[in-house]
């Protein structure tokens, strides 16, 4: 068997999430029915992190089993042959170690939150941003943000489906800057808990709003509690942008 | 009777260009509806440009004259709640003089043409870029595309289908550059022949290929014979960026 890391960008718009589903269509399923029919063997596809219905990747990393003998470079483009016309694509795919593994060899995870902050409906980004009319005050945001920034118990900014054993995590990173009408927000942690990055979005965007302030994350965040989160914000924004190994 | 001018970005993909069409749908009519429904009278909106098929705007110009009274951003409003789903959005909106008008009072218009440099097939850009495997020498193409500025007889990039008078058009700015996998090609002038970024930007991406020299360009132009254009780029990566008055 020889194991290859994938770099995957993918459109997250028509997909139930990453992860295989009985009831809709998952990226994994794509990539590993493309796997299956290019192989003839039955493939597992595992991913640096399984992001939720309709959240994107610039630059997933997963990796593959696979016992019949492929180049790199014939199996990227065999894949994306057969993922067509899925919005699933390979961006790079090399021979990794048997003992390489996506999601638990992973020493990082960068994540990057799209805001449209405009009144007009959006077109070009539909599904691809959150569009929020009114104006946001995006220096607050990233100096609210630091307060989040360092090993926290993330309780309040937690999904109640989250499977994490611990709610305590390390966030390395949390930027906020604004570009014209849009407002990006950066996260970088060795790993989140589910709906972490949205949960922080949502409630540095009531920041950004006056809703509120500084002081109001921070006794949030300590409250350790999910009934204290001021706001989850959608999947639509949200992209897995790198995997660090 | 009020002269509004609007700022109108759109996703020209499900169109079939900016002018109404019997045969399908057009921003031009999407507009006009959405203002008829709002006015219950009959519109014409007229734009800086008549975008083909497929080709996008992040900034088109255009404008409308309404009868019932109206404030500039009620009708904002108003034309965006009705031109829901489409991907079309009024950015701004305001009363101009009765003499202005979008195409014929128009100074200078800017077209962005975004090319994705890659192998892999296109997730969020699929329609939104032109595709080109083979990795393109921007920098030649930068170099090549500075034959094409100033005033010439753009006869070779002209489609067979152009109403301008004259083939003799000024062209202000050509310009190639890359950032990371995206070439983008930036292109001012006063006015331009129809195809003709689209034909400047195909004849570039022959030289990025190292099919054709600088020189091949500049004969193509001076040849002034539509047989002698090299390739004519797809929709799919021209935005319409700014109309200047």
């Amino acid at each position: 068997m020889t194991r290859f890391a994938l770099t995957v960008e993918y459109d997250g718009r028509p997909f139930m999430g990453w992860q295989r589903q009985a009831h809709g269509p998952s990226v994994q399923q794509a990539i590993e029915d493309a796997a299956a029919t290019i192989t003839g063997e039955a493939v597992t596809c595992h991913a640096a992190g399984r992001t939720d219905a309709g959240v994107h990747a610039l630059g997933m990393r997963a990796h593959v089993e696979i016992a019949k003998p492929i180049e790199p470079f014939r199996l990227m483009e065999a894949l994306n042959a057969r993922l067509r016309p899925a919005p699933v694509a390979v961006l790079a795919c090399e021979i990794v170690a048997d003992d390489w593994h996506a999601r638990f060899s992973c020493l990082g995870r960068a994540y990057e939150y799209r805001i449209a902050n405009r009144r007009a409906p959006l077109t070009f980004e539909k599904g691809l941003a959150w569009q929020v009319p009114q104006v946001l005050d995006a220096d607050a945001m990233d100096d609210a943000a630091q307060v989040l920034v360092g090993r926290h118990d993330f309780t309040t900014f937690r999904s109640a489906h989250c499977q994490s054993a611990s709610p305590v995590k390390t966030l390395a990173r949390l930027d906020v800057a604004r570009d014209g009408d849009r407002v990006t927000v950066r996260a970088a942690a060795r790993s989140f808990l589910h709906h972490q990055v949205r949960s922080m979005v949502g409630c540095l965007a009531m920041v950004g709003m006056g809703r509120w302030t500084r002081d109001d994350l921070a006794d949030a965040l300590a409250a350790t509690d999910r009934q204290r989160l001021g706001l989850n914000a959608p999947p639509d924004g949200l992209f897995f942008v790198e995997a660090v190994y």
